[in-house]
C-alpha cells in the first residue's frame, strides 16, 4: 500500500468535478440554445451549430467544407441546400403553414417551388401523422428530388379552400458543400477512442441535440485533463457525414480506432440501450456492459442490426470498426421521436447529466483497461516484504485489497485485461486497477501493448 | 425491387406443384405396390423392388450387382437368399405357418431345412412377442448361420401337435450377389447431397418403404427441373449396402459429398426427428434445424448416437460425412416397430406427403445457401439510386425485404452464409435468399466457394 | 466379450480391498497419532510427523531439508523455529497458558521473549475470538518479527493481574533448515499426477492432518500394485513448502506433470468441493467433476480463485501446471476453521474413508483414461464376427456393452479421449474403458500419446 503509484491519468475526481445538477443545467442550456437552428444535410444550420460549440466549448473543434459532387465510397456529396423561406398561403395571403414558425414544417432537401395549387394538388405533397394528430412530424427526401411541407394533422383537416399559394425559397447548390466538425484530443498514444454523434436534424432535442452537447461536454471535460488514449470527436451530418469522413481516411488513420461510440438519444426518459459492435466481441462491447452492469443503471444490451445511426457506416464489413451505440430508449422506440413532441421539455437536464456520467465512466474503464505481463509469474512474489500484504496471518480470507493483488497476478498472463480479471474476480474495475498500478509500481507487472 | 434477378434454380412453385392430398396418394399407391415383395440383404425381391421404381418414377436408376464374397471394407458381401417356400405343417398336412402368408414368418436369411421335429425341437426356432400377442415379430440372422419362424404370441400358444413338418426351401448361394440402385442427378455443381435409404426390409411399411417412396418421389420431382447442386439417391440394403457402396468410392468422389440425409421411418404419426451428425457441427445439422423451426413443425433434434441407419456407416470416423437421419418417431419408439402390425394402414398417405415435403424445404434451403461478398463493403452502399430503398424517410423501420438487403450485405463477409444471416437477422431463409437475388443482380454480392 | 484383456493396471478390487470402516479406523489411527506433534514451517514438529508416516505407511518417503536462507523463486526460506516451551504466567508462578496444554496457544513463529509485563502491555500479544469465546484460535507470523499467544475468549476475559511472567523460549535458527517429504511411485509411464498435501499446521486435525492422512493412504495403497501413471506425492509445509519444491525443479521434470490435486480439508462433514485449475480446462478439471457426479457424491464446482492452498503456487502463471483442489468443505466456512475446535472429534472415520475413496475413484479414471484411434475407421468394423456383438438381430437397441463398443468406436477419432465418449454416451467411465479394452485385444483400437 506505501508504494503509492502516480494518480492514473484522467482520474475520478477530475472527471465528476461538476455537481450533477449544475452539469445537468449547463447541458440543457446548450441544448436550447441549438434548438432552433434549421439544421439538415448540409447548410449554414450545420455551420452555425459548429460555430455555436466552438464557441461555447470547444475551441480546437476543426470545421471541415466538403465540396458538392466529391464522390465518397459509394454516394456523392449532395448539393448544398439552401432554405429561405417557406409557407402554404390562402388568397387572402394568411401564411397557414409558416417554416418560420417550425423548421419541421419543410420536408428536408425540398426542390424550390412557387406556385398556385389546389387542395387536391397539393395534398400528396402534406405529411401527417393521423394517430398523433397534435404533432408535426419530421420527414425528409435527401436523394430523391421532391418538395413538401409537414403539418399537424389537426392543421391538416383545417384545410379547406379551394387554392393555396405554395412556396418554397430554397436553392440546391451544387456548388456548395457539405460542413462536419472533428476535434482530436491526443493522449499518450496514439490508440484513439471514436465518439461520433449525427447533426443533421433540426428542431428535434433528443434527436440528436442530446448525443451532441453530451459529446461536446465531454470532449470539453477531456480537454481539461490528461488521458491515455487519443479521443477523436466527430459532428457529421446522418450517414453522408460519416460516408464522407471514412472516404477521406487512410488504413493506417483507421487502425488507429480501437474504441467506439456513436452518441445519440441520450436526453430521453428511457433506460440506456446499446447496441453491440457488429460481431459483438469488441473491447467497447465488454465494457459498456460491465459499466452498465456494476453501477446498476437499468438498461438492455442488443445485439448489432443493420438499421440505425452513423455505427452503420463504421461496422459495415470493409471497415468493421470496432463502434457500438450507447443511447436511451431507441428510435422509433418512443411516441415523441421524429415528431415536433421531440422538443426541449421532452429533454430533461438530469437525464442528460445521467447520460454524460455515464459515458465517462465508460471512458474510465477504456483508460485504464490494460494488459500486463505479471513479471514474477513462478510462484506467489513475496507481497509482504514489499508491504502489499497483511502480517498476521489465520484470519480467513484478505481483504479485497489484497485480493486484488492476487487475482491480477494471476491472471497478467498475457491473456487477460484488467477488465477480464474484474469479470472473473467479481472485484470492481477500479480495485483492480488500482491493484496493478500497486504492483506495477513494485515492479511485478510490466504493461503489454493493445493488441492488435 | 426493379433489378428482378433470374429465378432462383429449384424454386418453389415447381417443387410443391402438386397438391399434397395427390402426393400423398401417389406415395402410398407405390408403398402399397412394394408391400408384398419379399425382399431381405440380397435376392431377387431387392431387384424386384428397384426395378419397380425404374418402371414407375426414375427410369435413370442405375441397379448394381456386386459379387457375393467380394471383400468390402471390413466386412464380406454375402451369398445371396433365395427362398423358394417356408413352412411348418402338422402331420396331415396343414400349414399352420405358412411364408406365403406373411413375409414376415420367416427368419431373415434361415437356413435351408427339411424335417419332423417334436414342438420341444422345433420351439427355439419359433420367435413371438409375448407382450404383443397379435404381432408377427421381425427377425434376421444375417452373419450367424441359423434357422426360424417368425409367428404370433397367439399362433405359438396354440401349438399342440407332438411332430411337426419343417420346410424352409431356401439357398444361400455364393456365386449370387449383392444388389442395390443409385441415381446421379447432376447439377450446375459437382458438390453433392447424398439421400440414402434402406431398401432390405421385407413387409415392412414404416420402416422403410416410407423412406423409399419419399426418396423415389423426391428424385422424380428434382428429375424436372433444374438445381444447383447435385443429388445422388442411394436404394442399399442395410448396413451392408451402405458399406459396400462406400467400398467403391473414391477419396475424390466421397469429397463431393457436402451433406446428406438418411431417409427413414417417413410414414408413422410421430413428430419428426433429426439425428444430428457425428460431431454435430455440419451445414446439414443447421438446415434441418432452421427448416423444422421454422416451418413450425412438431420436433426434436438429437445429437448422434451409433446405433441407428446407415448414418452410421456414413458417419463412421474414417469417412466423416455429413449425413443426418431424417425421420419420424425413431426406431424402437413405436410399438407397431419390426413387427406385422407396421403395415400399410399404419403408414397414412398425408403423413407421407408431409415428409416429402420437408424433405423438398431442407433441399430448397441447401440449395440456396451460399456465401457472398459484399463487394461495396466500406459503408453502405447507396440502394436507393439503385432502385432498392425507398425515398422519403424518417417514418422508423424500413419494410422487411429492405432490411433483409442490409442484413445481406452487413454479414456477407465471407464468414456467414445465407442461412447464418437469416438466423442472425431472424428472418425468413426466403427473404435473405431473394435479398442475395436482388444484390447480385445490382453487382453488389459476388458468390464465394463453398468452404472446403 | 470373450477376448478378455489383460486385467487393467490398478483395477477396482485391489483398490478397494480394506473395507471402509477398517479404513476409516486406520485412517483415524494415524491422525490421533500425529494430532498433538507440534509442527510449524519448519523444525522437528515437520520431520518427527514425516518420520511417523515413513515408519507406519511410506517406507520410501524421502525427506529433503533445505537451509535456510536458500533463494527459492521470489523468497527466502525462513530460519528454523524451535520452540521448548512458552507460557504466561502469575505474579505466584502459576501457568495461566501454557504451551503443553495446546500447541494453538503460541503464536506460529513467536520470536523468543522474557519478561514480566502489565496487562495493558500484555494484552496486543493475545489473540482470541470474540464470537467463539470458548476457542483457541490458530495465528501465525512467519514473516514478521512478532511474539503473542492464543488463547479463548474465556480465558482472555479472566486476566486481572496487574503484572504477568511471558516466557517464549524459542529460537529463531538461520543454520537451520525447512524440511519437506517428497515419495515417487514409477509407473509404466513418466506421465505423474501429483499429490501435494501441507504438514505445517499443528493440532488441527481437518487442516490438514486429514489431507495428510488421506495422502498416505492412498499413496501405500498404490505402492501395493501396478499402475500405469507415475505419483509424486508431496507432503510440504504450506506455501514456502511448494515454493521450494517448485524452485528445485527443471522444466523437464514439471513438464511430466500432466495431473495434480491438492489433498485437505478431508475429514470435516461438509459436501466435497473440487476447487478447478487456473484456467478450469485441465484433464483433472473433467475428471473429477465426472467422479463427483456419477458417483451421485453430494458435491460444489468451484472456478479457480488465486487464495487458499498449494494449488495457488503450482498453479501460478509461469507454471501453470493442472492442479486442483479436492478437499470438503473449504477453508474459511466452516465454524471449527482454524480454532482448537477443528480437534479429532470433528474428524470422523468414515468421512476420512469416504475422502480417501473418492480420492482413488479419480485416480482409476485418471489411470484409464487414454486416447485411442479407432485402427477399422471406414464403416463400421464388424463386430459379430470377432464375438462382440449378439447374433439375432431386431429386437431393439443392442445391450449396453455392446453400444459402449460403438461409441468407443465411432468417437476414437483421436479428439476424444474415453472420458470425453463416456460423458458424450452417458455410459459409465468403467464401461467404456472396458469396451477399449476390448476393443484394443481385438485389435480393433490402438492408443495415442496423451497430448502434450
Amino acid at each position: 500500500m506505501q508504494a503509492a503509484p502516480a494518480p492514473p491519468p484522467f482520474s475520478e475526481p477530475a472527471v465528476a468535478a461538476a455537481p450533477a445538477s449544475g452539469r445537468g443545467a449547463s447541458l440543457h442550456a446548450l441544448l436550447r440554445e441549438l434548438y432552433p437552428v434549421p439544421r439538415s444535410l448540409t447548410g449554414d444550420g450545420v455551420r452555425q451549430t459548429l460555430q455555436l460549440l466552438q464557441r461555447r466549448l470547444l475551441p480546437g473543434l476543426v470545421l471541415h467544407e466538403v465540396p458538392s459532387g466529391t464522390p465518397v465510397l459509394d454516394w456523392t456529396v449532395p448539393a448544398e441546400w439552401r432554405l429561405r423561406d417557406a409557407y402554404v398561403a390562402t388568397a387572402e395571403g394568411e401564411r397557414i403553414i409558416d417554416w418560420h414558425a417550425h423548421n419541421l414544417h419543410v420536408l428536408g432537401y425540398s426542390q424550390p417551388v412557387q406556385s398556385w395549387l389546389t387542395l387536391d394538388e397539393l395534398r400528396p405533397h402534406l405529411h401527417a401523422l393521423p394517430a398523433q394528430p397534435e404533432l408535426i412530424p419530421y420527414r425528409t427526401s435527401y436523394y430523391h428530388a421532391n418538395w413538401g411541407f409537414c403539418v399537424s394533422q389537426r392543421q391538416l383537416d383545417a384545410l379547406n379552400e379551394p387554392l393555396y399559394e405554395v412556396c418554397i425559397d430554397a436553392e440546391l447548390d451544387p456548388t456548395g458543400s457539405l460542413t462536419y466538425g472533428e476535434l482530436l484530443l491526443p493522449g499518450e498514444v496514439d490508440d484513439e477512442v471514436l465518439i461520433s454523434c449525427h447533426i443533421c436534424h433540426p428542431s428535434l432535442a433528443n434527436d440528436n441535440l442530446s448525443g451532441l452537447v453530451v459529446a461536446a461536454h465531454l470532449a470539453a471535460a477531456l480537454g481539461q485533463q490528461p488521458h491515455r488514449l487519443s479521443y477523436r470527436f466527430l459532428f457529421v451530418p446522418g450517414t453522408i457525414g460519416s460516408i464522407t469522413w471514412l472516404s477521406r481516411q487512410t488504413p493506417a488513420s483507421l487502425a488507429r480506432i480501437r474504441h467506439g461510440l456513436v452518441a445519440t438519444l441520450l436526453g430521453g426518459p428511457g433506460a440506456f440501450t446499446y447496441k453491440r459492435t457488429r460481431l459483438g466481441r469488441a473491447d467497447i462491447d465488454r465494457v459498456v456492459a460491465q459499466v452498465l452492469r456494476r453501477g446498476g443503471y437499468p438498461h438492455e444490451l442488443r445485439d448489432f442490426v443493420p438499421y440505425g445511426y452513423d455505427e452503420r457506416q463504421y461496422c459495415s464489413p470493409g471497415f468493421d470498426l470496432p463502434v457500438g451505440c450507447l443511447s436511451r430508449t431507441p428510435h422509433g422506440e418512443f411516441p415523441e421521436y421524429h415528431t415536433s413532441a421531440d422538443n426541449c421539455d421532452f429533454v430533461q437536464p438530469d437525464q442528460l447529466a445521467e447520460s454524460l456520467q455515464l459515458y465517462e465512466e465508460v471512458l474510465r474503464v477504456l483508460e485504464g483497461n490494460q494488459r500486463y505481463q505479471n513479471r514474477q509469474p513462478y510462484g506467489e512474489p513475496q507481497l509482504g516484504r514489499r508491504g502489499l500484504y497483511g502480517a498476521v496471518k489465520g484470519q480467513g480470507n484478505p481483504r479485497q485489497a489484497e485480493m486484488a493483488l492476487l487475482w491480477t497476478l494471476s491472471y497478467s498472463d498475457g491473456q487477460h485485461d484488467l477488465l477480464a480479471i474484474a469479470e472473473r474476480s467479481g472485484l470492481p474495475f477500479e480495485v483492480i486497477r488500482r491493484a496493478a498500478d500497486q504492483l506495477q509500481a513494485a515492479d511485478l507487472l510490466a504493461p503489454l501493448p493493445a493488441t492488435a
